[in-house]
């Protein structure tokens, strides 16, 4: 994965590296935004990496200064989910990691609330309650923060999470790391119960949103979206029936590309390849 | 088309009138709001409507009071297109009125640019210039307003017409004549310019909404919403010429249920059967 | 639920019935076939059934010869599931279930590998191997149905269970009692490796069918459908993968609404309210 | 648009053509098939060609052998466009010409029967009748043949034709100049009247497909396919209705994507950029 900006000739020098150290070129996707003269490119090589130490630093001698170059490997990654009390989308990815559909393991559950510790225990995954009960919003986020340190995940999955995190949670991670699932078409319905702003809109489709977490509610960086359509005979509370199985695939489908390390954050928003 | 307060019995009420005029029940919709106790009833008949005059008064009779009760038949429809400079959903509307695809006829135009003049001229349909070139705000509206009920049409179809209209403009008008097609999936993106706000915001989805016209702009109860899926690689400009096929698709949609008379509108929503 | 030959009068006789026991009708759905004139009516009453013990004959005495008319309650349902190897299927039907999504519990689970009878274990659901190893086709088949009938579901639910099903089989149980999801857009790539048919064929859509099982393998009732999108990169296998995904979705809404009682079978079609 | 087969060093290779030709790569995609290895690149280009009479041949100098090599300006194209009696295909293109949504004009139309003559006048298209009346089906197809060879158009868009094309005809042009619009999709529903095999099989979804025609009917590469979704109301009448929007989406998408050199035919598929 290569990021910088944008400049005459960089594909033709960063081929040329590849070149060189016989690595062949599967697949490799570029990006150029107009907007910022930023420059994206995703690479998929094939050769001995062993043999190219220096294949990181030589592609970057090429780039302009500043330029962002990580080699990825397809290694399984962790994740560290956050819920509440809905199963579906952790029960989702619980699934997925098991059967193999997601390249990753679910590495620990932490909750608000402890419905969900049953079903992870049949998962063999432990579950963290870290309960909002008789202490403060502040504390609780504390201990969430230490319990989601300990697991040292590589993502940290927000599956309907319901708890707003403060700009010192969110600041705490770096960008990129944190990821929600929104149950509405962001940006209509940001904040609290969309499926009663939609129906109370009466919007005739309903949606989800997957992102990356930022500092401004349900503004950060969107990785994917979809909606089904709904009509008058939907209320709240069958909308957020039927928005489950949207939610959960819209989740799962940006848990892949972000697995598949082809998605990259480009200030508000995603470029995925 | 019927419409009161939910009450037990009505169903059985009015299939007994209808029974007793000899009318058979082709199909028959209902849905009764659970919000508000609003009974919403669409029933397809057939028989000899010129034995029966006092149909329509005697399913009233058995109502609630203030009941509405509608008979419509499958008349084709005038409608009035008003327009600024896009050519596509007036091009669309032209084509499937010609065609019958649209039980209606485009019966005039009127726009505020006379770009689409040529366009409605090769249907044979009038086209009215309204300019806003030297004259107020208010005088260009005043005239639009004279323009429109000149042609005594059926409906109203803001067709791409890039102009605000005016409180004064939508109450003129009873609710359910105007109808919008605004290119974005409300209630995101409201007023100008909906794909550049979608640009930046960096959506995964554009979609259209048609809806009609109320005082509160962009928020009046929406007909019928899509999407298609974006991604990094648009800009506004692609956005809007990608949208455009989504635009005419909506409001064809909304405007054959308009026709089919399946459309209801119930507070600052419709009931679309 | 009613189904009869088509006939004037009838919604005006059934309602009439339901306002006669006290029964109101909250929701009432009718379709009316034209070409062999026979008519479904799905009605949701509310009132006291224990007080209306002839509501049923009743019904039945004001309509044609030959009318079905089946009073449901809405009580949780027994499936009995048929699995192969893969466990996405399996997976989102247990927890659907678990999570209380689907109206219905999963009694059991029969498959002809063991692979899936660990993740069964984690929900505490018998899984009952019925393997192929050294014996006939037809021994197997007799195991199985004994295995089915010693279960007492009310729906067995084939979920990716790779075996074609004899006449004798199929004739075991009444239409609509077995259900399949076939890994393609039915009557698109019928038979064997659909995904593989799809890539040769180089289509730009792949999908899912739920189906109620016959005698004609794949030719069944279908009571729903979805498609996603594909390109050129896919081949057989990633095809595969991201079919995973609707092959779940459509299964998921066809037993929710099967379990919601909406699904009429209509000679070799649906009729789905 | 470069094809060729696969070999190590390819994007190496091209790329570093272009630096030296000095012209700037804005942006390119390549595929390389794993069935047959045979390698796809489309590259977009920014520079002086003019400057640079031998860059193809240079493009091709480092190529495997039998290498393509096309270089595209983005000139307006001509189609012809030919028909039977159905109005929404051909209006939609000559809106879109008109409106240059599409980058191409509609030079010509030929058609069975008169219908859409006067359509074709309204937007100064000369319209060519090739009857059936009184002469064979083999002269028809070759006057029809005449007819196209003397306008000379790019693309021939096979718009609602419903005529089957002999192997001589399908034989006298280049695979890729003939582009069909099939009312199903394929391969479901190949041959005749598909809306009406679709309403007896019972389908929930309906669709369409654009695709290159060969000589097989119906089974050329598939450029574009979508589906809406029906139910169990719509009859084959309704259908081809409801059909009519996505079949002119279907074939707008494929013409746009060709008209943007994005296609290539691969063997019986296609590579769609």
């Amino acid at each position: 994965m290569t990021e910088c900006d944008d400049a005459v000739g960089i594909i033709t020098k960063v081929t040329h590296v590849c070149f060189e150290h016989r690595l062949n070129i599967v697949r490799q996707d570029q990006f150029a935004s107009t907007e910022d003269c930023r420059f994206f490119m995703r690479t998929v090589l094939d050769g001995d990496f062993a043999a190219s130490p220096s294949f990181v630093d030589d592609v970057r001698a090429v780039l302009p200064g500043g330029a962002r170059v990580t080699l990825k490997d397809g290694r399984r990654r962790r994740l560290m989910v956050l819920v509440t009390r809905e199963a579906h989308v952790l029960g989702d990815l619980l699934i997925k990691c098991y059967s193999g559909a997601l390249n990753a393991e679910v590495a620990a559950v932490a909750g608000n609330h402890g419905d969900l510790s049953d079903l992870c225990e049949r998962f063999g995954v432990p579950f963290h309650l870290v309960s909002c009960e008789g202490v403060s919003r502040d504390e609780q986020e504390r201990r969430m923060m230490e319990c989601i340190d300990t697991v040292n995940a590589d993502y940290v999955v927000l599956a309907k999470y319901m708890r707003i995190l403060s700009p010192r949670m969110v600041a705490h991670y770096p960008l990129g790391r944190l990821i929600n699932i929104h149950h509405s078409f962001l940006p209509a319905f940001m904040g609290a119960r969309p499926y009663e702003q939609a129906f109370h809109r009466g919007v005739k489709i309903i949606g989800a949103t997957a992102h990356f977490v930022t500092d401004n509610l349900d503004e950060g960086p969107i990785i994917e979206q979809d909606v089904i359509k709904v009509n008058h005979r939907y209320d709240a509370a069958t909308m957020a029936k039927a928005g489950h199985d949207v939610e959960q695939m819209v989740l799962l489908r940006a848990m892949q590309r972000i697995l598949d390390d082809k998605v990259f954050i480009h200030g508000n928003k995603t470029v995925v390849f």
